[in-house]
C-alpha cells in the first residue's frame, strides 16, 4: 500500500514525519517488510535522526548550511542551489526495515522530513511492503 | 526484473538515467512496487535532483567539490579520495515507488548517474520490484 | 528474513559487514531480490565503499570531520553533534540487489558500518528479500 501526505513547511526545519510511518504500517497491517519514505521534491529530503533533544536538529541544519553554503560560483537563477545540495546529501528517500508491525527505528531515531527552501507545500509518500 | 546498463563518463558529471529507468518499469510491466537503482562503483553514485536548468547540476558539483576538498593528510595513494567521499555523501543507490506503471518521480525530479572520478566505462542497476 | 547483528565498535571507524550480508543471503536462500541494511543508532550509519586499500576509509572519515567540523554554535548538550550530522549524510541503509544468490556489490565495493561517536555496542540489521 501507498500512502501521500501533504506537509506546510517554514523556511528550513526537519519536521517529524514518524507517526504518519507507523500509521501507514498499522493500516496496511503488514507485520513483516519494509517501509519506503520517499520526497518527490528537489529541495528537500528524507533523513532519520535524532527524536529527543530538539538541538540535534537545529545543530543538523547548522552544520550542513556550514558544509554546503551559498558560492559565488553557483550560476543557478533561482539562487537555491544550496538547498539542492543538501537533498543530494541527505537523500531523497529513507527504507525502514518492519517487524512485528512496527518500524526498526532505534529508540533515539525519528524519521524527518527535510524542509530546505521553504515555506511551501510539500508532498512525501510512505510505501509499506510485506516481505 | 533487474537491468543492467553501460555509460561512458566524463572526468566529472550527473548523467540523468530517468529514461533508463522508465523503460525498466515498462518492460517489467510493472504497476505498484519499487524501484531501486544501484551503482556497482566506489567513486561514482546515484543520486535524485532537479532536471530543468543544467546549472543545478553544475553547481551540486561545485558544492561537493568545496564540502569535500583533497586534503593533504589523505593519504590514498590512486588520490581519489574526495570521489569516493561524495560517492558516500550522495550514496551508491535511490529508491522510487512505482504507481500506475510510472516512476512517482516528482515533476522536477530527476534520477543521475553522478560520476566523481572519470573518464570511465561505467555499469548501473535497475531492479524493479512488483509490491 | 531478518538477521540482527551486534558490533562493539571504537570512537570511530568503518567496520565492512559485508561478510555478514554475504551469510544472511546464503540462509535465507534468496537468490534474486534485495537486501537492506539498516542501522538503528543517530551516530552511526551504513555506507558502500572501497574494500581494497584501508587508506580510502580513513580518508572518508578525515573528508567527514572536514566538512562537518564541531560549531560554537552547536547547542546540543551532548556534544556530539558533528557525528548526527555525519550520520545523516552517509545515511542510515544501504539497499543492494541480489542476483544468483549474491549482492550485486562491485568488486570494489563493501558495505560499511559507519561509528562516529564511539566507543558503543552497536545493533544493525540486514532484511534479506526474495524479489
Amino acid at each position: 500500500m501507498i500512502f501521500e501526505h501533504k506537509l506546510e513547511t517554514p523556511a528550513e526545519a526537519m519536521i517529524s514525519i514518524t507517526k504518519q510511518v507507523k500509521e501507514a504500517i498499522a493500516q496496511s497491517k503488514v507485520t513483516d517488510g519494509i517501509c519506503v519514505v520517499y520526497c518527490p521534491h528537489t529541495t528537500a529530503g528524507i533523513t532519520i535522526n535524532e527524536n529527543s533533544d530538539p538541538h540535534v536538529v537545529q545543530d543538523i541544519l547548522l552544520g550542513l548550511a556550514n558544509a554546503f553554503p551559498r558560492l559565488p560560483a553557483f550560476r543557478h537563477d533561482e539562487g537555491n542551489s544550496a538547498a539542492h545540495l543538501k537533498a543530494s546529501a541527505v537523500g531523497s528517500s529513507a527504507v525502514v526495515p518492519i517487524a512485528n508491525g512496527r518500524p526498526l527505528l532505534g529508540v533515539w531515531q525519528d524519521t524527518y522530513f527535510c524542509e530546505f527552501d521553504g515555506p511551501r507545500t510539500r508532498t512525501f509518500y510512505i510505501k509499506v511492503i510485506e516481505c
